[in-house]
């Protein structure tokens, strides 16, 4: 590919290098920036794990993944979303990130054009790029006051020759929700205009709102077109295992992942295959304090905010993120998110590393510290920013 | 990318539904086929990732690998082939496999051509165009007779203009090793035309002959140019865990392999590189039964070919594989393997998956199975052809 021309240069480099410096120094930072919870993946994870190893799961493997992982995977969508899928249409992934690449890889053909929903998740913009360097990205901003969707802009769109929408719900870095209005729309449209939605659902365990999440694979008038990704870093706290997967009716779509899954990886570690089956014997008190721990910390952070005029935020309803208006304080993101380390020792990321128009925005991670220092975190944002 | 175009049917699919018919009917199959030790990976890097697994190495880690990690393989290459490089030439990735994929995808621009010896390891054809798929691929053949380098061809070819070579020694499927001779025609070409050395050494520490095996990363002349790959999948039975690395002393490859990993896989399982890093520690004892017994199939099998006269065989030095002629039994090679199987109950691989040009020959591995069960499937192979 011409990778040349779609490298970008990471704009975090002197975050990092001061944050570096400060951690050789042995100063405490608190950390709102990654997407990583702060405890430990559940013991029974680690336990079925450590089992696997000793029972000689260490041996290649179905490209596909182990066949008791992906009959747990559709019994979920079966329970939780009444998807009629089978095993044969899961593939597992060296992490969701993969599963989304692989997807990308195997859709995208030269010139082809794909919506991407900004702020988002990092690593979208470049996967489209690597996975097809002659793609075209309409980046479709949020509306800024409360992230719904900019449903005249994607109407407008719909003239063009669409092939892909990345979806994300709940959202990176925003933390809402699809609205009922917006997933039937999406399914007009995409009937309609015959296009494929890439459906990340990797905080889809984590929503803590009254609202009601929709997988847009549940609709089978369009079941060829969606494809979910979904892991188990974020919900099981396993971010360094790398596991995750893809689900598809579309049979064409599920053969090209695996053609590529077999010259790119083989397959997904065979030992962590087989523990993360154990994640889906976990008791239901292990999501629910998550949640209710999440919940709590987002109305702290809400709560703190609405007592300081140069902040504002959308109270998130979902996944580990909130998205932190910060327009009033004057400061764009990374001067913003590196003059808050530099004096009070808080690590947040700007909003600018999700999208060009979010530069006015900082992302807050909701659960990568305790939260005793989650909230200390908080407290000084408040200080730092009524003192500018 | 246009995968359509380059999407290839697998040729094999009779034979594994056979093999899957006799396994459901419980009949024992001998497998001579697979790239996979019959034995279980040593204990003390099972050990070391259960610890690991339990004191939190669970958790995002670096983009290239675990520092301590990288070092040990700088060491490894310094010791072993005198390579002067540092840790932040390595990168660590899911496998040797995706090592090389990611290579590929680093330096293939559209229309750039590669140079691939024929019969090869079954991706890297795949692998090419998966990266670029306008690509063009110079398959040369080896030389029937003693597997040995085709000069006249790879000189005719340096009037286009190649980016790329792969090499790969010990060699998948023949065993051969590069000659000190070929090592140094590679170093002239690379010097002479710019060219790009993607060099495959997985099977390095599993060389049993008196030769000498060659690195073309440590001449210091052409290290930019030089990319090499290893793992730890073949050396120390690590197959189903997914782990590999690559070395470049060329940081503007580094720097575009690190941005392809960034949003790929983001780093390879944190647990599994602790875990890895046992492997240095392994007493010498281990590797030197490991090649002994390699050794001592690859005699037997020669010995045991020496005497059927539809059958030749060029012997091994190195690696996990033996190619067998099979030219004057008047089979094809997907037919010879098919009928083995049907007949005898053992399997090896078609010679056509390594090249369209080498349909006269089956791919014997030589540790797939049992030392007893190994003997017994040379002496079926034997009588097989005898009776054909």
């Amino acid at each position: 590919m011409k990778l040349s021309s779609i490298l970008q240069d990471s704009i975090t480099l002197k975050f990092s290098e001061l944050a570096r410096e400060k951690s050789h120094k042995g100063e405490k930072i608190i950390s709102l920036g990654l997407g990583e919870p702060v405890f430990e993946t559940p013991q029974p994870i680690i336990d079925e794990t450590v089992r696997a190893l000793n029972n000689g799961y260490t041996r290649y493997s179905n490209f596909k993944g182990l066949y008791e992982l992906r009959k747990l995977i559709v019994d979920k969508l079966t329970i939780e979303y009444d998807i009629v899928t089978k095993p044969e249409n899961v593939i597992v992934t060296p992490g969701a990130k993969q599963a989304i690449m692989l997807t990308l890889m195997a859709i995208l053909e030269p010139g082809d054009e794909v919506i991407n929903f900004n702020p988002c998740y990092i690593s979208y913009i470049p996967q489209i790029k690597i996975a097809e360097p002659t793609s075209i990205i309409h980046n479709v901003d949020l509306h800024k006051e409360d992230f719904s969707i900019d449903w005249d802009k994607i109407e407008s769109l719909m003239r063009r020759n669409i092939k892909a929408i990345i979806l994300n719900s709940p959202h990176n870095p925003t933390g809402q929700l699809l609205t009922k209005n917006d997933a039937e729309r999406f399914v007009e449209i995409v009937k309609k205009h015959d296009i494929y939605i890439i459906s990340d659902e990797v905080y889809d365990a984590l929503t803590y709102s009254n609202m009601v999440l929709y997988s847009l694979g549940s609709n089978s008038e369009i079941k060829d077109k969606v494809i979910i990704i979904n892991g188990f870093s974020k919900t099981f706290s396993m971010t360094g295992w790398r596991i995750g997967y893809l689900v598809s009716s579309n049979n064409h779509i599920i053969k090209n992942i695996v053609y590529l899954q077999q010259h790119l990886n083989h397959h997904t570690c065979t030992f962590i295959q087989k523990g993360a089956c154990a994640a889906f014997g976990l008791s239901s008190d292990y999501l629910n304090s998550y949640k209710m721990d999440l919940k709590e910390r987002a109305s702290f952070l809400c709560e703190n905010v609405a007592s300081n005029e140069k902040l504002r935020i959308v109270p998130p309803q979902g996944g580990m993120f909130a998205f932190l208006d910060i327009s009033s304080s004057g400061k764009r993101s990374d001067d913003f998110a590196y003059n808050l380390l530099l004096k009070k020792n808080v690590a947040v990321s700007p909003g600018i590393v999700c999208g060009k128009n979010w530069d006015d925005h900082v992302r807050i991670s909701l659960c990568a510290a305790s939260k005793e220092e989650f909230e200390e975190g908080v407290m000084l944002i408040d200080q730092f920013v009524k003192d500018i």
